[in-house]
């Protein structure tokens, strides 16, 4: 089975005045992206990589892999003005069949343990995501009033969300539309049933410093 | 005003064999039940503070608060078999009337502005509670199938959950409910409303090993 990885660094803010976007901080001295591609790598050093990065983005990347002797093979491709055609000038360079995996930049944490199980259940079912339960109380805003659910009945999704590339390509042949939260609503929009696995805590999205500083701890131990 | 915070440590587990329970567990060579009441002490000294911990769990808590020579006065109430019962234990503690916040013993981070930020917004409302955009997808779990929901409709849920304490008082009076998640919606059901506030981030809840190790770094800077 041929697998590929999407790996999805949108996060513009190279100009003057704007912080470091999140992928190219530097967690246990290499920048994060290099984490995420390298984790891949290690799950199934077969498996293809394609980085999706904003114009703006690229030559710094470059530069970054030269100074840090990073070595392991990857395609870029465009970032788009949204996650949406950014998935889609992604998907556009992978050529063949297979299963593809989708995983944001930003999550370095994953392990290839969770990887290879997201491509066995995506090669059994089609389409799989890793999901967590819910810690905290949730409440759901209405107008101007908010109201109680049971936490219970809702689970957090993370990434890698694994699809197969017939199915994928499908439903990014749609129309793009604001119900569309993730990869997996895009691929159920298109009518495909898409299965759950159990996630990883430790998989954190690395938005906050205080995530920058747990995803260091997390290396260390 | 008079204030008072219920802190809620009703987690069980002291038994042979089991782990100890995460609000006594070391936190900067801590409890991290200590750091809890502390941080309310440093918000105001005037506020009540009431432990609500299990019967079997009383004595540990006199040895290390001896132990660790920990000074702040409280009063300890007793646990009860639902967390819904032991708040109501809690509440039974308290002379007077005035502001109550409910917080989770196993958040030791939360800052002293915060609950002060959440006494001022009671004072006006009558309810109010500290919540976080989600950071996540969401999906809700329906039979054997899930579906994408809008994570900008939803919010996360922390403590302190501050109320006038004739509404706490009258909202604990009903049967307890399945519907029932937290503080709020206990409050809600016996008709008063609740507003939102902003929470914090680092006011994480302590329920795993790397919580543990997120606060231990949050308390170093």
């Amino acid at each position: 089975m041929n697998t590929f990885a999407l790996i999805v660094a949108g996060g513009k803010g190279l100009r003057m005045g704007r912080d470091l976007p999140k992928q190219f901080l530097l967690l246990g001295g290499r920048p994060v992206l290099m984490h995420t591609l390298s984790v891949f790598h290690a799950a199934d050093a077969e498996t293809g990589l394609i980085l999706v990065l904003p114009e703006e983005h690229k030559n710094y990347w470059k530069q970054l892999c030269a100074e840090y002797q990073f070595d392991i093979p990857h395609i870029i491709a465009d970032g788009g003005s949204t996650r949406f055609e950014s998935v889609r000038n992604g998907l556009a360079r992978i050529e063949g069949e297979g299963l593809i995996a989708v995983h944001d930049g930003v999550r370095p944490m994953v392990s290839p343990e969770l990887i290879r199980a997201c491509f066995q259940a995506a090669d059994k079912s089609g389409a799989v995501i890793p999901v967590n339960s819910v810690v905290e109380s949730l409440r759901k805003l209405e107008n101007q009033t908010s109201q109680a659910v049971d936490r219970s009945e809702y689970v957090s999704v993370q990434t890698p969300q694994v699809f197969r590339s017939e199915w994928l390509r499908a439903a990014y042949g749609q129309e793009f539309s604001d119900l569309f939260t993730d990869d997996a609503s895009v691929v159920e929009a298109a009518g495909y049933p898409v299965s759950l696995i159990q996630g990883e805590r430790e998989n954190i999205k690395i938005t906050t410093p205080m995530d920058l500083l747990l995803a260091e701890q997390l290396l260390k131990h």
